[in-house]
């Protein structure tokens, strides 16, 4: 026996007859002796609902009435899983994230977990219940009701699951697992058996959109044993687990892409030291996410630099550069938008220092010129203009050898229905 | 300064444009000086949906998942409400069941309030804040989300006066206040000024549906005044308050009706003192209500006895009767459907011998038999044919006087808009 947390997001419940479905395998888990709890996000469309209702009221919703209001969204999911359930002839019950004793900071809307006090829950697991625990919220300090943001019911699972020491999470989503690409774009795409955390989590921040980077962050500090995997299959899915020596040899494992990208040139910028914090400064308060930065040599004491940001923020950035003319000196501004930035993942590019040549000259092969480049020692990334992004992906994918089946470090996908 | 409870049920609340107007008639209230409370009913067809979801997994849905479902109906209102009245620039706060303080048993979906500790509501008022509480829930004492049943949210909002000490309870509703009879029977029906909570009671609970007799009978317990008023006119409403000496001489306040009537006839039965207790156990224990019940006198040992249930519960409790055929000795039983059940209520009948004898004198005028009769300290009622109501009340009406504005008593609706 060994405890199991299922981890349902919003669309694997997003309707009573995907309810009916959930509870089922949730059964089937149960039937095969393990304990089980179980983390569900809002249904489908409700969270959608909630916000349009709230935008008929306000332009600028109070956070925390705001997490009052979407809250309600898991707790209706919970309770009608758990009511499922029990139709179904098992014990279960449904508790909040107050019921949870999942604390978190006072931060509405994107809540940190600050400690998990699991009686609750461990109390219903000893009298043999399924326990259906909200994701996304908490209990903040102030005894509020609080939300985790973006990727917290992912969030929940994962901390949840470090918390109550289960053996494994799952995290159950409406693709079969993690893949060598996006399969719309790549028809051979292959399906990675098992993935590293570090490399999970690149693959994730790049916008592989299966698992929250916030939760494999959570997953990789407290060595939580992670599975990304269909509801609707039961393939096997993806294990996220800590890296090994074998796959550490396994260069590329994935390419990821991020559609959502613009490039900012600042030409001819005087005294370069100082004038990188006041941009940046000024660009981080505007809330505009910064991320890849280069700056070319220094040429008669001016210079160029450029960055990549997220192609809608590109007006938003340009009145920020205009308004810092009064305090720094450069020539012209640039932007350019519709870009997309493309990156191979893999533990072993770290040894092996080939692999980014290799990115390049392939890119440059198809005719397409690279824009900014970015490295990590897992990551290389490019950005391109975005008409190129399918046969550079394609292209990369038969390069670095994706295309076949990898049964030496990633296997097949297994198939038992 | 006074302190003031304002209950909005759920039609009030029932789109975005009605909370806004909601919104905007509790600001009044606090720009005229007051410290408002306020409890608010789910959106008008929140718990309908909910409840629809609900059958769609399951017959028997499990109470205390029910209760966890249902309240957030309460939760998604109050917040909204709370957002709409930061937006116009008052501050607000929204508090769940278990925020407010407000205690009950574990009898899930018809809890009874156990106690209240209203220091989060008391400390959010001091700071000035409009309080926005979730009516019909509560947190029991095993720590479970619970709700209070029919009624709920207009006892929560009397049990809040209570607790808090308020001045006033004011309930907010689609009428303009509590009338002499329905003003959709009699054209001429008068809005009453003042009512006394006993008399209330006693409309309340005979089916005049502006204000349950649960959070009647609270207020009287602890002798909060209530105003029912409309929540779309500023019309004054009724104040319902205890009862004095110049209300009691008023004879007759009020005509209710209720239309789900039917007689059951037990004749020619054997031992009668023991009967009773059998025949009346057994329909108790198949959760039949019965409401009159009628005795004739005893002859050669047998005698017959009627009483009135639901029209809907007939047929089960026939099946009641007829299992009683092998413990206890009867002649026949026999079953009357669509009945109505007309009263005429008010204080100052206790003093008054003739009243009762009136109402028998001009049913009996229209040419209506009397099926059945119970009388109480304040109301006397009729068991008639469904058909002939309406002329019923019309006579009733003008036969007591009703008819015209009755100044000295309650005054007629006086208009501030």
């Amino acid at each position: 026996m060994s405890l199991v947390v299922m981890k349902f997001g919003g669309s694997s419940v997003g309707s009573a007859e995907r309810i009916k479905k959930v509870a089922e395998r949730i059964i089937e888990k149960k039937q095969e002796g393990h304990q089980c709890v179980v983390v569900v996000s809002a249904m489908g469309d409700t969270t959608d609902e909630l916000v349009d209702l709230c935008n008929q009221l306000t332009d600028h919703p109070p956070a925390r009435e705001m997490d009052m209001l979407l809250s309600t969204g898991e707790q209706i999911s919970m309770s009608l899983l758990s009511m499922t359930i029990q139709n179904l002839g098992y014990p279960a019950i449904s508790l909040t994230g107050w019921q949870s004793g999942m604390t978190t900071d006072c931060n509405h809307g994107n809540a940190k977990i600050v400690k998990i006090e699991p009686k609750r829950i461990q109390d219903a697991l000893e009298k043999d219940n399924i326990v259906i625990v909200a994701g996304f919220q908490g209990l903040s300090e102030d005894g509020e009701i609080s939300t985790l943001g973006r990727g917290g019911s992912d969030t929940t699972a994962v901390a949840l699951a470090a918390s109550i020491k289960a053996d494994l999470c799952e995290i159950y989503t409406d693709v079969d697992g993690v893949y060598s690409t996006d399969p719309r774009i790549v028809r051979v795409a292959q399906k990675l058996d098992e993935i590293s955390y570090d490399e999970m989590l690149e693959l994730a921040q790049l916008g592989a959109a299966v698992l929250h980077p916030r939760a494999v962050e959570y997953a990789k500090n407290y060595n939580v044993p992670l599975v990304v995997r269909s509801s609707f299959s039961h393939n096997e899915g993806t294990l996220v687990k800590e890296g090994n020596a074998v796959e550490k040899s396994m260069v590329v494992r994935g390419i990821a892409y991020d559609k959502n990208v613009a490039r900012i040139s600042v030409l001819e910028v005087e005294d370069i030291p100082g004038i990188l914090a006041t941009v940046f400064g000024a660009l981080a308060d505007a809330e505009i996410d910064v991320d890849i930065i280069v700056q070319s040599g220094v040429r008669n004491g001016a210079a160029d630099f450029s960055f990549s940001i997220a192609n809608t923020d590109v007006e938003k950035a340009m009145v920020v550069m205009e308004d810092l003319r009064s305090t720094v000196t450069f020539k012209e501004v640039t932007s350019e938008t519709d870009l997309v930035k493309v990156s191979i993942v893999g533990a072993g590019m770290v040894s092996n220092p080939g692999v980014a040549a290799k990115m390049f000259r392939v890119i440059s092969q198809q005719g397409v010129s690279i824009k900014l480049v970015s490295t990590s020692e897992i990551k290389t990334s490019c950005v391109i203009d975005r008409d190129k992004l399918t046969e550079v992906i394609l292209a990369l994918h038969t390069a670095y050898g994706l295309d076949t089946t990898q049964k030496a470090f990633v296997g097949g996908p297994k198939e038992r229905r």
